[in-house]
């Protein structure tokens, strides 16, 4: 029974702290802490034997807490897994796994001088059954050798402290890691086109057009959307030398009624990723229970905050930015 | 250039006068009537060059009538064919081809007595790319043998004067035409079925579902819904020995909106079969333009009559109706 | 910590060792049993800890078992289900709850006669996404009453010692539960008629059309096929006043390609209900550990079990089977 | 009876001959001509009464010809189409209207000088359905402002002589065409991104990805794929600003079999694009037959030629090209 102490008790750290005690098999939460005390006590009351602690280092350093869950502010990333990485306590750390590539990098550095991967990081996507398929098909050489993806990320609306970099920092960083994942490639390029803005964004550039290039050639455009109104849809399609493959539509009911054939969509990225977010972390906890790690590295973090500091550049300068990466530990190396 | 008089300017009448005029190829219109001398005149103006008849058989005798298309109340549908065969005339007739199957029997011997085929009957279906396609799929064994095959009819409302017998005699002998074609199989029995009854439709009962036997042992199930609200929406998938085919929704452009990805649905069937209409009517022209027709047959018009009121009896009494037809005249035997 | 005992560890047996094991939480496997030690010793491996019985009535006894899943043979059911309610022990039945009617009977007597529930009947299909969406759009009232209901129920293929009635008491039960359920009404009625067979099927009897008439007047059919080669495909659409709602395609990937967009599909039921078994087990885990019971109850797997004998009596007879209830104990009563 | 001469009877040519023979009203074919006399003499077969000249200067001199056609090779489309207008003849030509900006100049020109429009381009989609119900939605404000469109060309297969300027001049043209219709926008710039080949593309960079900017800011990204063996399949999306609209899968039959629920895809574009042919011819015969001209004008083929040389420049250069246009004559003032 691996007992996961919870960094951040907001909203996906309380969705973690649920999914750990009433959803996942071997674990429960024995520990939680967040800035605001009086919350992390309410979400303590969900997870029976909880205690709460004042600061993550506290937690971290707790004899009860075997493995731990970082789901605070971005910022605060570094510390706490770097905390983790000194008690050698594995650790699941929310995207992106820091706001700066160099945050990222002490983190990489700090693992790959231990020798063993510790650090599992939140890219869902790639637990979900979709994704998982259209990666299979890819791999299996259905559709030839990939040429280009065209993906989209459409968010209903953003709350009203987002700002335009978050388009990329928060949504399009998905797109970053999962293209890497699914083509088993690199960007090597990317650049930002803006478009006309929608209105209901107030001041945030929205939408964007990212343009990702890949080391074997594959370009990507993905198009974000963070004020659509209509839903939460998340779209990818890969284009290859005999033909294509394509997420399905999110598998709702289908609705005849009004004049048109209607299949639902989620209006909240929660309910589309759902199970997504259960096998992911019932991964981590499966190896985090024999004391390692499995899934996105911290390389993988780090180099999708890479590509989101250039994309951020580029979003500011118009121009193509080409990704400049640090030397891969051999920890990281490809199998 | 064939020259066509047109009996009845309803709105089925008046669409195949526009059609002829402006749409289809080597045909004109050079008379029209109907019991609505005024609407006749007001139709007549779309086809330049027409002239009014005060009836029927007026325009049928007219020397400068090469063929006939009858659209009139289906009541009158068996003296005008008559009339037509009667003067040689090449003769489209709108569905049903008369009310009753003695009416049709009466058509369909008087043409078999000519020895060559002159009437077609208006089962636009078969002129349908979608229901072309269907029985590609099934004459290629796409699917196998068929087994199965499920239907839905529906329609958003319709008009005040709607009596029950009419989701049979108006709606569902589509069907039954369209089912016997698609199959090269006969129906053999017919029994009705009455679920609770929609609040929308008044005093009538509906819907219905419509079970049909053929000789060759293919079940058949039929929904007609006739106050569905949500549009006009036709539906076939048959079932065979290793898979099946399916009508597609009809092709409309597909709007994200408001938490729904919407294809949207036809609320009036003639935008739906409108291709249909056209192609179906220039098969007419061009084989009456050779002084014959082609396509649906009296003897298609007189089984799916019979069968129509072998469902009216059934919807009546709620048994089994087995369906007796005639001896087939050699003009109308199978290839 | 749920101690969890199951009796019959065949393939669905299995799958619920793994998943009570690896998955679910708050539970574990204690002990196992199989008519086949052997294989019971190789599935016991897979849960650390689980011990062997020789019996499924040693198992219930054991002390360190708390509750029950028995996933055996059809006609042990009764036998282990009572003797789960003699020991005060909870316990999840796979369905059917038994093969007769009057087995299913003794246990709702016998579950009556504790005065509260402690029995729970494996029909998956009610923790189902899309099926509880479809309920839900019915209960919200999305598309009026609901008048009609279109089911098919297809397998690709079956084993060589499937007989013609498991079409029934193995597949069509299924929509004869789920169908209760989604309309909230009892069905009064059935009847079965049978196409030309399936050359796929040997001797069997498929397809099949399964008409069920409820009190409130709706009606359903069902199609079964189980030898359609194509896959696993599960479809439902609840007709009402002002529209219809129908599950989605199982929402897998779509290939483009030759000559195809393709949305793949399962061969394998439990590919497509995998996460529903998941969701289904951990409910009765959760109200196992506080000493009762949820979802299906006895009385449900009665009522299936009575229109699968009714309808078996219908495709013998060709004829309408009215359906016959006991008097519905308190305990069933509907909230 | 409009008397149509067709210069040109290759395979686009023949199907306009036959289109005018056989299926449009008001019009018949009375002179033909091509390069290949043979060729142009079985074409002629078709259509009853039709004359073969010797040169498509002939055939506009012809007295028995009363409006033209022009389907030769794109350089020649200059010369016919200039005749046709000395000789004040309405005049169809395919597109593109010439293969320069510049030879296109000459033509709006001319028409210009004349002082009302003779010339119709054969930018086909404006006149198919799918289409239109883009436009429609879109100007109805169905998703708000149009802020992106994502559109993808693809045919299965390309001919031996084709090259990589092609998949511009030949294909993407109809994309520059339809959204400046769509948008009712000029498009200001366009830049030309190549990934890796298709290996299916023998020396032809194959796919492209072009991504154009309109005035009012929309972004377009148009994928040309000429050899993706999976079919013909021509896909557009508008995302605005509270929602999106797409074209439809083409409304193909749907089949299960073998794994998978597949919409048939066409092989060929002439079977995607056939009513729209149709409807398109129609109107140019309607209003040559009143001496003028509708649809796509002389200035909107001289802009879509603008556009692809444009993009041939960025494709060799890979930077972005801003779109100069000359001053557009008040005869083509957006009304
Ligand atoms: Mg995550
Ligand atoms: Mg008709
Ligand atoms: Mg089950
Ligand atoms: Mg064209």
């Amino acid at each position: 029974m691996l007992r996961v102490g919870v960094i951040g008790t907001g909203m996906i750290g309380e969705d973690h702290v649920r999914r750990l005690t009433s959803t996942l098999s071997g674990c429960r939460v024995s520990a939680v802490t967040d800035v605001d005390a009086e919350r992390a006590r309410a979400v303590a009351d969900v997870a029976p034997g909880a205690r709460v602690h004042d600061s993550g280092e506290d937690l971290v350093r707790d004899g009860e807490v075997d493995a731990v869950v970082v789901a605070s502010w971005g910022a605060t990333h570094e510390q706490y897994v770097l905390a983790c990485l000194a008690a050698g306590k594995p650790v699941f750390c929310e995207k992106p796994l820091a706001p700066s590539a160099k945050e990222c990098l002490r983190i990489v550095e700090a693992e790959a001088a231990i020798g063993r991967r510790m650090v599992q990081v939140g890219f869902m996507r790639r637990y979900d059954t979709a994704f998982a398929q259209l990666k299979r098909a890819v791999d299996a050489g259905t559709i030839g050798a990939p040429l280009l993806v065209h993906c989209a990320h459409r968010n209903a609306s953003v709350p009203g402290h987002f700002v335009a970099d978050m388009a990329i920092t928060d949504s399009a960083v998905h797109e970053f890691d999962i293209v890497r994942w699914l083509l088993d490639d690199e960007i090597v390029a990317v650049r930002v086109l803006k478009p006309r803005a929608n209105g209901h964004g107030r001041d945030v550039q929205d939408p964007l057009l990212i343009l990702l290039e890949t080391a074997g050639g594959v370009l990507i455009d993905v198009e974000t959307s963070v004020n659509i109104q209509y839903g939460y849809d998340i779209r990818a399609e890969v284009v290859g030398e005999s033909g294509t493959v394509e997420l399905p539509q999110a598998g709702n009911v289908v609705v005849r009624q009004s004049g048109g054939v209607t299949a639902l969509i989620a209006m909240d990225w929660r309910d589309r990723f759902r199970q997504a977010y259960d096998v992911e972390l019932q991964a981590w906890v499966d190896a985090a229970a024999k004391g390692g790690a499995t899934g996105p590295t911290s390389w993988d973090g780090y180099v999708a905050t890479t590509i989101s500091e250039a994309a951020v550049w580029s979003m500011g300068t118009g121009s193509r930015v080409p990704i400049k990466l640090e030397d891969r530990p051999v920890l990281y190396a490809v199998s």
